[in-house]
């Protein structure tokens, strides 16, 4: 058994008998002439695995097929994925904390999609859930509203195409922060460059919602165990200085879950500490809405 | 002998005593976990060759090295680059028209890159330089400067992330085009979304230059042949009216070289017969600046 493990879906329509094989993740498994590594052209989801347990897998696979319909991908069959991500994780030798991350791409140029669902180890995240991160807002040259009807420009999809966002964790770090939040170029909070950004004033959650934020399934995880405790929620338009104003804010994604923000370009930030654990159990349990 | 041919570069920085090797195009040669397929996080160049001539190599290593610096990867070596170059042509059956690939991503988070050169046969692009190619004009949704000192945004940088490119070549295609050309959101042409957009009025060429353009070498190439003969050459703001009045406007990039655009949106565009033809021989003799 190994730390990692790789599962080839060689029909992710699902129509074929045998949709998926294992494969060996430590060995080249990709053509360079896969679109995935010419264009970044392809979509994916990160689906986290606490005690074994799969979280939220139907929400991923929603947000999978929304993905791969913006980028005239093929639909995925949710069986067949759900099937190779049980696959994946039976080829994996047993941690406490996993990711599976399910990919789906234009394949080389022959009309035939590639796609495999590869699991892994998690990082330890316990010091980002517990004690917070720091966080650098960045301008993500972008309104927070695409142009009317602009489907090309691929918003509300989880495209492979994270240069951008991987270059915003590097200059979070060069800043001396954990993280980033983008800001829109008309100077709204959007979302981190891996994450949803959560906030609570009073006895209200809320969370950024623009044409320029992707929807986040840990977000609306976090939202219905809000709901549960009595608490409202809601979308807003938020600035960074009202975002400053909070009572305490968090960003969450799959694998870290909710880490508290503890400092935003260098200022301090308030963290919530009977909130955070409590959310952070309730997500780890996965007992929540799929 | 093959039509494509693969050189792996193990050190792209060129310190090690053998810095590269040829390997099989055709075989899986990439981990599932290396940057350029988790997130398009890594820099190209496309150069292409006619009748065996490698074109305007220099040019493309610098602006590979320029894409490189602004992506935080280590200063690829022009030496090791050329070289491979030079053995991925050798390792391919020769053919009148072939490209060249160079990438180069963050690897697999070892800290070690990954770096290569495909090499493989051209399309046939012979209509598209003669009769010229239908556009359709695509709002980038991003402004024609990007916010100061926004580097993470990686603006003039040449990076895998490209899904937005192709998904706005696919929405050509659904309008019936066969191209696309990107508008900036405050109404600039931009580029196409792999080639540069030239234009010519009167005894005066142009090309759009904006801080969300990518500096083209085809582009200037077709400027140092312009000069030669006689033309004048500049860079400006122009707005897709004005770019529907030029005399006569062409898609330049390496490998499809100078394509003559014929309609626009629709509408019937003129063809430079003249100029057309002689810079698209120029251009595939390779003779001019690098």
């Amino acid at each position: 058994m190994q730390r990692s493990s790789l599962v080839t879906v060689t029909d992710p329509t699902g129509r074929a008998a045998v949709p998926f094989h294992t494969a060996d993740a430590s060995a080249p498994q990709l053509s360079v002439f896969d679109s995935a590594v010419t264009r970044g052209d392809g979509v994916f989801e990160t689906v986290a695995i606490f005690d074994g347990r799969v979280s939220g897998l139907d929400a991923h696979l929603g947000r999978f097929a929304r993905s791969a319909a913006l980028l005239d991908l093929p639909a995925p069959s949710p069986e067949t994925w759900r099937s190779a991500c049980a696959a994946a994780l039976d080829a994996m030798e047993p941690v406490p904390e996993a990711t599976l991350r399910l990919v789906l791409t234009r394949g080389t140029g022959d009309g035939v999609p590639s796609a495999w669902v590869v699991a892994a180890a998690s990082a330890d995240h316990t010091i980002a859930r517990t004690e917070g991160v720091r966080v650098s807002l960045l301008n993500r040259g972008i309104p927070r509203e695409s142009p009317a009807d602009a489907r090309w420009l691929l918003a509300g999809a989880k495209t492979l195409s994270y240069a951008v966002n991987a270059a915003a964790q590097r200059e979070a770090a060069r800043r001396g922060a954990d993280d980033a939040i983008f800001v829109s170029s008309d100077g709204y909070v959007l979302e981190g460059p891996t994450s949803s950004v959560v906030y609570r004033v009073g006895n209200r959650f809320g969370t950024p919602e623009t044409g320029a934020t992707l929807a986040g399934t840990t977000q609306f995880a976090v939202f219905a165990w809000a709901r549960r405790q009595g608490f409202e929620t809601g979308t807003d338009l938020i600035t960074p200085d009202q975002l400053r104003g909070v009572d305490a804010a968090w960003l969450v994604s799959s694998g870290r879950l909710a880490a508290p923000i503890r400092e935003i370009d260098g200022q301090a930030h308030p963290v919530d500490t009977t909130v955070t654990p409590a959310v952070n159990a309730w997500l780890r349990r996965g007992d929540g809405p799929e």
